[in-house]
């Protein structure tokens, strides 16, 4: 074998290695009885173990210098990979082993107390073990930014989204959290002039929703023969290559909140099975990083699935499922997907609010990463935030501080990226209409081909062959900005304004 | 650390990857989509050329003659865990690492052939399939033999019963294949002359059914907040520790059966929930091979399960699950579950006839194994077998040697072990009623406790302290023999006789 070679192979376990945590934490979330939680965190510490010390293993640094010294021999996409290769094993590396180890176990360990914390909304439950894991955390920023010459918050983030800096994403927030107030003021202000949207009456059984998502997925073109959909507390989408994983949660009351999470899950899936399958297990095969993704879930759940289109295609499908019910005109079913209220809830808010939610996490995680922050204050801090950002009170920290599984499971870094998918989304849908201007039409019949005949090639079969930024560069023809979103909200939400 | 510590660290990552790996069959089974087949092949073989590269890495050799230097630093339950260190080791180190992972490989995807030729009943298109996976048992086979002194069957069959050989088996299935035919034309005979037995004519769905599984389970002692029960092709025990897994599967019209699949597997089920918690993830912690697990199982199915106490205890669950029927009294219960009919299908076979099937696959094994029987001649050599043992002549394959997963996944000396199990079974059985006679009354009132209280301490906290064959001598007084088992039959089958 050449060097290239072990190296492919090397990473061709790695990349096996993931997928089988994937599947662990999957049943974790969906199927494991409650009394195998410590004994899960252990499975999932090894795996990470030895993950680990593939990915570090002594022999790996003078692999990655030979093949380095002779990239005349590699094809252009032997060439990605190897820059893959060596921007994981960067920040694979600079961390010890016993860090690695130690630090899973502390976020499974903070993780169960959280679900605990959550149910009986107590943060004293989960403070100290959340104490440990920002310690970790912490520890990990500072090795990282030193080894990768970054700041220790991108250091982080860098790992979420490659090549991302905070400063840019200070700007990009900072001028959507100054556009956003008087934004939704004014649709506030118009949607309370407007006929209030009827709730409907006809009983909505999760049975039946269970049914009509699975219909709705297989219109959008989920493939089921590659892909399962289960319920879980916090929707989610696993598995990986041929064995997609989505989970939503159903409420008896709300039909609509959770076939909308299928929609989110789905387009993340959806990027996943049309990931090019002759890349499989390799560095450049893989799905680009967590604003790529979301882009994808928002592009499917904000742009196309909030659009009057999609509610052309919904409408007889509720009726279908749950029988007659003035609730469910077009109309109608727009005004109760389309209300704009401030909220507590990140995964419940709208378009409009949600980036508020994101800022606020934002500015909370650098603030407890650099030490400004102390966890024990973070309650207030959070209460005080949504406050000023959304004009919202808490009552309680289930709904507050302890919504999210995110920091108790040790992901510092990862909440910008659901704004900037958010905007990348918006930018991608008017590229992608500007380019087919049938989608929303197709859409409305019930035909995803045009959405995906162009998110294929532009996006899902690009894999890892670009950076993100590039990658929205080549696709929309114009760097990640918020014009297209600011212009999607007002079109959306202010048509006649 | 100490030598003996690296052991003990690199013997406990090894038994989670196998948990691990646990997981993923069971999800294989139970949940996965089928497209996923072929990653989950490349998945399990990762993970088994992981363990085995663990277990057979360089240092291990060293790591363990030097710990055999200096047992007298250790206790006596780590001088048991370093005998089967050692034991591990020699089977495994016996095989290179390409070749275990090629095996996992071929055996993949020979299962994934094997469902659909069982589905069609059409061998030839598992055919060459299988002949892949003979020639590595055989390699395997070959190069162990020369490894542990050992016959090449001894050598396979060691893996799954330590210390077992097949010359003790060959004494006690010929003992078994002269006792069986003419009790058998007895018991036809008698169970003939009695009247028929009622069948139930409430219906009885599955969704019932599998409540009064759980019920049934709770009663036993089942502890559903370490485990669950799913349903899959072909009943099984998965998962480990505090996390274990059963399935079954149930027919709308045979409640009986999918029942007792249920409770044999809750025998293995409550067997893995009763070893010491203490010695987890220890090679004295474990279950102590095939034999033994099915032991359990076997105790509890047949030896407990279907006794007229157990019957009893039934009667009012089934009026209860499904609403009053004659079927139902515990006399008719009896009838059916005692029925002795001989059949095709080994799972579905009464505890008369199953060693038959047992001794069938046992002789054809051997023969596939020296060479003696080419896979091509397999069908016609086991319908041939079915007629001289059992008096059965079969239509297709689908219920002949296509019915079980073992040779398409490349299990060979695992058969023998459950019919060993059942002898063991009736010889525990004995031997707990005699050490406390309460047993079989509480059973008739849904107290398992006192078969417990004997199992726990003699078998299951056992773990892996002794061989298989000094813990049957230690806990029940005599070595493995014919006589119980047979004891068993003539007394439940021929009480007048």
């Amino acid at each position: 074998m050449t060097g290239f070679s072990r190296l492919a192979e090397r990473f061709r376990r790695l990349s096996v290695l993931g997928d089988v945590s994937g599947v662990l934490h999957w049943d974790a979330a969906t199927m494991m009885p409650s009394g195998g939680a410590a004994q899960r965190g252990t499975e999932l510490s090894v795996m990470a173990r030895l993950s680990h010390d593939l990915l570090t293993g002594p022999e790996m640094g003078d692999l990655l210098d030979a093949a380095e010294q002779e990239t005349d021999q590699l094809d252009e996409l032997q060439r990605r990979d190897l820059y893959w290769m060596r921007w994981r094993y960067t920040h694979a590396s600079a961390l010890p082993g016993d860090h690695v180890e130690a630090a899973s176990n502390a976020n499974s360990a903070c993780e169960t107390l959280w679900r605990q914390a959550r149910a009986e909304s107590d943060f004293t439950l989960v403070r100290d073990a959340l104490t440990v894991v920002t310690q970790f955390v912490r520890e990990e920023a500072v090795i990282k930014a030193e080894v990768l010459g970054l700041g220790q918050y991108d250091a982080l983030l860098d790992s979420y989204d490659p090549g991302r800096r905070s400063a840019d994403i200070d700007v990009l927030f900072d001028d959507l959290a100054s556009f956003l107030p008087p934004l939704l003021a004014d649709i506030q202000e118009r949607q309370a002039a407007l006929p209030a949207a009827i709730r409907p009456t006809v009983a909505t059984p999760v049975a039946a929703q269970r049914k009509l998502a699975d219909r709705l997925l297989e219109i959008i073109g989920f493939d089921f023969t590659r892909g399962r959909l289960d319920e879980s507390l916090h929707p989610f989408t696993g598995g990986a290559g041929d064995d997609i994983r989505i989970t939503t949660r159903f409420s008896e009351t709300e039909p609509a909140d959770g076939l909308m999470a299928v929609v989110h899950e789905c387009g993340h899936a959806l990027y996943e099975q049309g990931l090019p399958g002759g890349l499989r297990h390799r560095p450049v095969g893989e799905s680009l990083g967590m604003t790529i993704h979301e882009s994808q879930s928002l592009l499917l759940e904000m742009q196309a699935g909030r659009s009057g289109e999609f509610m052309e295609l919904l409408s007889p499908l509720f009726r279908e499922a749950f029988g007659e019910d003035p609730a469910w005109s077009p109309e109608n079913l727009g005004r109760l997907y389309l209300a704009v209220q401030p909220s507590f809830i990140r995964v419940e808010a709208d378009e409009v609010t949600y980036p508020l939610h994101v800022i606020l996490r934002y500015r909370l995680e650098k603030a407890m990463l650099s030490g400004d922050l102390a966890i024990t204050d973070l309650p207030a801090a959070w209460n005080d935030l949504m406050q000023d950002l959304l004009g919202v009170r808490l009552d309680r920290d289930a709904v507050g501080c302890l919504q999210d599984i995110h920091w108790y499971d040790g992901a510092f870094g990862h909440f910008p990226t659901y704004t900037l998918g958010a905007m990348t989304a918006a930018q991608m849908y008017q590229a992608a209409c500007r380019a087919t201007p049938a989608i929303p039409e197709a859409i409305a019949g019930g035909d995803f081909k045009p959405l995906f005949g162009w998110l294929r090639p532009n996006v899902h079969e690009m894999a890892r062959r670009y950076q993100p930024d590039d990658l929205i560069q080549r696709s929309t023809g114009t760097p990640l900005g918020t014009a297209a979103f600011k212009a999607h909200l007002r079109c959306r939400y202010l048509p006649d304004g």
